[in-house]
């Protein structure tokens, strides 16, 4: 891989402002890694945009002179996406940080991609609206980042993922062309939809300067469950039931496995509700009014104490949401907390065949002898594995890992699943890629990223394994 | 455009079976037309495959053979995008027909995509499902002519449209590989979502096979309310302000004005409610519980009252329903009546601008002479804009429409609107594209259209201008 010329980084000040150009090695530090552990890449300079024009521009230089342009929100990524791994620049967008507009009578906002999605999130909030989309890291993640990724996240079950409120971007082409689809409108079938065709690809096929997102009114009313049980089997008979036999949708529907909530525990030094029921359930209900949801929680705690739930806690205020909330919190923070280094998968299947899932898991964990803990979105069918190196030694980790990770992939897919169902393909998981779509459909994805960038400039090295 | 060769033919009757090739005059007929007026092209021939193998086999002669493959649901497209335009073959789907499986435990529903839209609804409301998208053709169109559209319908306002619920697809490409992407799950972020690029394409990207659709709990309560105003625009005022005042989202929000209702009750012989107002709104409002639904409705008609509604009508069983959704249900026949050629016109934009849009239509209206009823989806901004030729000659109309059509146009874009929601550009809008989209955006769709399909042999005519 050349290095960037003298020249070309004499270019890229011209274009964005020196300021905004770095190349010293503790300024390039915080861009060499995301969230995921154990993978870094130094890139050869941070390059900070303050307009689509100027990202234009980069775009142009970069085919002309051959670098590599990995895009990056404000890398909280969980699969490598963001990491320069083939070398040349980092596009950091984090200058692109302001909310445009509050659209109130249309239920809309206008945003730049590096805004903070709880960011976001409390602005419409605080005027009635609601964004639904809230993945695990809201509080540090950009919303261009999940657009990347088409992040989900707990609310995912009632409310859907971030594709479902993406009505409009302006986007710039790997060639440096600026597009816009879309906008405040919340139908749209003209031509092909370009939003959509950017919408989880990762960053490879443009960089997203702006977005129209729709909101909803934001629900009044929500009660929160914390339910345990005995048999984990039975938890999520009551998910199934729940949904499909009951016809109630839950806001939330989270799953932590004992050994979960036991770390939790041990970390925080204090007692937990339930912390010996081998699973536990939160189920979150909301609506429009009160009487409503009461209705929906006397019916889902009603059905969850018939199929066995030793108990049911119900919080109605800050308070006491926030106490049956604690383990599901801390969990990751808990199990980093025991293991520095804890890779989280997150594969998806159908919600009914969960129990098979987290069974089939739970005797990989066994036979390979990694320590794993299971949690995750219930509702949706997303678990996320936390796999533990522990005190393992580097080299068993890495010679482990990718067969353990591929046995669990193996298990998702027998089960109608997908390998991941909200964290991406990114670099960490390309080489999996072939076991969760063919060869027809890897050629097409191939297609459609040589159609867009023909000399492989943007996002190199990441989605496909050769 | 060459003639199909009899060896071409030949080798399709070996394809499909004899029985599925369509040659005689008489039996292409019902394919040289969709629903939209005024525009018909003869096929060469009809083939009516059996499997997306036989699909596949298709358009790989097509390849071989250079012939157009247009494929085709069950025909009641609005913007002729099932004709064979160019030529070459019909490819007709109507004998995948089949609902392969509705899974209750996973909210799912498998199915072929000849399956009509509305008996596919009725299918899995036995179950207390919901498959929510409900185009007004829904007793005759086809559920995988709505994904070749992305089709909407009143209930988008609360529901969506169509790319909100297909999680999963069987698709086959203009090369003759067949994909699949997705399935049972509601997340899923492997690689590129081939689904979500087809979705929408008109079948010019790929002919879509099988499709797995998210289904919802069926919502057991609905009341539905009619209200006249004597002044639209405080028609368009209660819209915004149930919706982003209120923050109710009702699962319809209909408009109708003067022309069209008066319209209807003349076809009809018999008085209609509140004929004499200037607009009428149709509220509809769903639920899990009929208290929320009362409280609901009952918010609603207090606001429409303060604005200025002459009154309210609720209907809460069916036989009050049907009398108040009478007009709306026969409104296009009503039109049809009064002037065989009616044009459709389906422009969307941001819901609050709508009396801007229905303002600068009445005005276009008066200007040219031509005559036009508007109605539509309130809730979504999706405006229908019936052009009646009544006994105008046909050259002053084929003169004069795509002028008023442009007019109307450059309204819905000038109000931040597109200029189709939910019919499609497919061939009759296709030379109003570069008005939607600018050079850029016409670009990156064409190398789509090129990187799927470098010999243009699926759909071929369509969407482009040239």
């Amino acid at each position: 891989m050349p290095r960037l010329e003298t020249a070309t980084l004499e270019r890229l000040r011209e274009i964005v402002g020196p300021a905004n150009v770095l190349i010293r090695e503790e300024d390039l530090e915080p861009y060499t890694h995301d969230e995921l552990p154990g993978l870094s890449a130094v890139p050869e300079a941070v390059v900070k945009p303050g307009s689509a024009q100027e990202i234009a521009a980069v775009l142009r230089l970069a085919n002309e002179a051959l670098f590599p342009v990995t895009p990056r929100g404000l890398g909280t990524g969980l699969s490598g996406g963001a990491l320069a791994v083939m070398g040349g620049i980092i596009l950091s967008l984090e200058r692109l940080d302001r909310i445009l507009e509050i659209d109130e009578a249309n239920l809309m906002v206008v945003t730049q991609p590096a805004v903070i999605t709880g960011q976001l999130q409390k602005e419409v909030e605080a005027r009635g609206l609601f964004y639904p989309v809230d993945p695990a890291s809201l509080d540090s993640c950009s919303i261009g980042g999940n657009i990347a990724e088409n992040a989900g996240g707990p609310r995912a079950v009632k409310y859907g993922v971030t594709r479902d409120y993406v009505t409009g971007i302006e986007a710039v082409l790997p060639d440096g062309e600026i597009i816009r689809y879309g906008g405040k409108v919340v139908k749209n079938v003209t031509g092909y939809d370009l939003a959509n065709l950017l919408i989880g690809s990762e960053g490879t096929l443009g960089v997203i300067t702006e977005i129209t997102l729709k909101l909803l009114p934001l629900p009044p009313h929500r009660v929160d469950l914390l339910v345990p049980f005995d048999d984990f089997r039975q938890a999520i008979r009551a998910v199934a039931t729940i949904i499909s036999g009951r016809k109630i949708l839950p806001v939330v529907l989270e799953f932590m496995d004992q050994a979960g909530v036991k770390a939790c525990e041990a970390f925080l030094d204090k007692q937990l509700p339930f912390s010996d029921a081998a699973a536990q359930l939160i189920i979150g209900l909301d609506g429009t009014s009160a009487a409503e949801v009461e209705a929906q929680y006397t019916s889902v705690a009603e059905l969850c104490l018939e199929i066995g739930a030793a108990d049911v806690l119900v919080a109605d205020n800050p308070a006491n949401k926030d106490r049956l909330w604690e383990a599901r919190r801390i969990l990751l923070e808990t199990l980093k907390a025991q293991s520095p280094v804890v890779e989280v998968e997150d594969v998806v299947v159908p919600r009914s065949v969960i129990p098979d899932l987290v069974e089939r898991v739970a005797a990989i964990a066994e036979r390979t002898g990694f320590r794993m803990v299971q949690w995750g979105h219930a509702g949706d069918g997303n678990v996320h594995i936390g796999i533990m190196k522990m005190d393992l030694d580097q080299q068993a980790w890495e010679e482990g890992l990718p067969r353990v990770a591929e046995e669990i992939f193996t298990a998702a897919l027998a089960l109608g699943g997908a390998i991941t169902g909200e964290h991406g393909i990114g670099r960490v998981k390309r080489r999996f890629l072939p076991m969760a779509v063919g060869p027809a459909e890897q050629r097409a994805m191939k297609r459609l990223k040589e159609a867009f960038d023909p000399k492989g400039i943007l996002n190199p090295g990441k989605i496909f394994a050769d």
